[in-house]
């Protein structure tokens, strides 16, 4: 059965898309990056800069969410928004991939995955209905299908059982599913790990039972960047084009803008925010690591031509004080910087995508980040 | 030689007494409240937010900064002001405290305190003279005396020796300052520890010398609630009216209403922020302990009546869970809900005191604290 659809592709330019998605707490531009605010909160950032960096949309982790508070809780309270504040768009994972990561006794049948949590080692039971019933209950805009994510390398057997589940669990989920209310929606999940035609299978497979969205995932886990890429080519062709596509957990900048130019609409990734917390930022130049000692005595702010207030209103001297002392500050700061960062990226994309050169802004981009960053003062 | 007046008694109430004090980088309204931005930042809050929830003047420690970024390099970039971003008066103590309580190898001497760095184990000297360059390479507005503070209990003798020694220092910090520009301020610190007939001859000591204000220092160091009122009601007497009055390290809002009370108009601590880290939240009807179980699915805010948007915007839910999950959003937003509850206490203490009802002011305070927190919802 076809789902309504609440995407609007308003321009593409090449294989890249720009558009909107409508969920019931608003809208969503694309390309988007979705900040991770794991458990209720993004680390080290209030909502209102996560709103300010410019992030129309955020995402949260059902698995943590599940163990604490507690889905019914987080129900009993409002749901995700009225619990967190977060006042816009939330998308949530299925939980699969953290009971993957993080979980103890880990049990995967036909049924469901069953484990232990790593919090306190209560029994958890999440099947592809469990997870959909919880992100219902957390009042997710966009929920995603559980699914079974495997690590690469693997043998191709178990890629294809795993996608193979993943399909039946995608069914299973859109049945869920038919309960949510209007407006709501639920992407299936491509799985089919480095095998071409896996990949393209798996999508297939998801198409043919009709979702609201469609995400890649089980990518950025350690391989390549050009498998990763080759991986959209062979799964994208086989989604509809008036559909949203969104690549799971990816990724660097770099990353981003290849996929955009590949025609995926939508990331996440918890980056921006773990490695300001490691004293890393992102600018137009490049990385930056602020625990460099040729920072110490330099005035000049990470980017002078940067509209974001922290970011060209302190000095590095200053956030290399901060990152060297462990002041919860440096962190605070760089979290805002990088999401910030990313935030200003997509919306340079997606500006270049309406205007027809997307190709030109890329290699601008690009340029930028060979450049590295600026000099230190000479003393 | 009397130093030049840069406080103005605007109104007293009894003892109490409101004022503005004017010094390089704007006014403090007295009394005043002063958070503690240790190493050039504020432990989980932004500048901005500081600002916002009403603090005139911060307190930067002397022993941090001269270690760690170091003086001379604060100087270079121009000093704390443009180091840190915070754009207000700030005061720094001295050094000598934390050097007695972080340092290694301490060793005192007639003409300095000798120790290693707790970071790195390098060697420094500390004497009047070098904490007064220190003070003002780092464009402190409101400098403090070197002294030595000791331990309570002790002996009598130890006592005194470390107060007249305090006095040589004061002494020496005062021709130390006397090159700093116009509007800058040094205050003397009175000792004496809990022997009034010393705390006496301490206050009398340091107003021969003559400073731009006056401290009563080595209180709020674990003796009674009790000791230390005493202490305040000796030392002050023999203090200029016109004269700014700072009691350091104090406290929680009880002692600072007491203090008030006595002619204090000025105050420091790391309690709203340190508390905040440990889920702890000052509020109207006393401490919360957000912690606590039966905050898991409150979803009533800490004081919905609150001028404080975090005050009365997030749930007790929410902030339980930010607390248990060990979120960094939790210590940032407990820190904030802090600072600005003893901001508005300090504002409703000045209002008070201005219109002559400092004395039903503190009774409802006390009252509502005696209250203590809103009953948990029936479930």
């Amino acid at each position: 059965m076809s789902l309504p659809n609440h995407f609007k592709l308003v321009a593409t330019d090449g294989a890249a898309r720009t558009g909107v998605l409508t969920t019931p707490h608003g809208a969503v531009r694309t390309p988007a990056f979705m900040p991770v605010g794991t458990a209720g909160a993004m680390k080290g950032m209030h909502w209102r800069e996560v709103r300010d960096a410019g992030a129309d949309i955020v995402l949260g982790n059902t698995y943590h969410l599940m163990l604490r508070p507690g889905a019914e809780r987080v129900a009993a309270l409002g749901g995700l928004q009225n619990f967190t504040g977060w006042q816009g768009p939330m998308l949530t994972d299925s939980g699969g991939f953290q009971v993957m990561s993080l979980a103890q006794l880990r049990k995967l049948s036909e049924r469901a995955v069953t484990f232990r949590s790593h919090i306190d080692g209560m029994s958890f039971e999440l099947s592809p209905e469990r997870s959909i019933e919880v992100q219902r209950l957390l009042g997710s805009d966009i929920a995603m299908q559980l699914d079974e994510c495997i690590r690469l390398p693997a043998e191709r057997s178990d890629i294809e059982r795993a996608m193979q589940l993943s399909l039946r669990w995608a069914e299973r989920s859109k049945r869920a599913f038919e309960t949510a209310p209007a407006g709501y929606m639920l992407f299936g999940i491509a799985q089919g790990g480095d095998v071409p035609e896996l990949r393209r299978a798996s999508a297939r497979g998801l198409v043919e039972i009709g979702f609201h969205g469609y995400a890649i995932g089980g990518l950025a886990v350690g391989e390549p960047q050009s498998v990763m890429l080759a991986m959209i080519e062979e799964a994208t062709p086989m989604l509809p084009q008036d559909r949203p596509r969104y690549l799971m957990g990816v990724g660097t900048p770099e990353d981003i803008l290849e996929a955009v130019a590949r025609g995926i609409d939508m990331f996440d990734c918890v980056m921006p925010t773990r490695n300001g917390r490691h004293g890393m930022a992102f600018t137009r130049y490049g990385q930056i690591n602020l625990r460099n000692a040729r920072h110490a005595d330099d005035p000049r702010p990470l980017d002078e031509q940067s509209a974001w207030p922290s970011t060209c209103g302190y000095s590095r001297a200053y956030l290399h004080h901060l990152v060297r002392s462990g002041e919860t500050l440096g962190a605070m700061l760089l979290s805002e910087i990088n999401v910030a960062y990313y935030q200003s990226l997509m919306h340079g994309i997606r500006d270049a995508i309406a205007q027809g050169t997307f190709e030109s802004f890329r290699e601008r981009i690009r340029a930028d980040w060979a450049k590295g960053d600026i000099a230190p003062r000479s003393a």
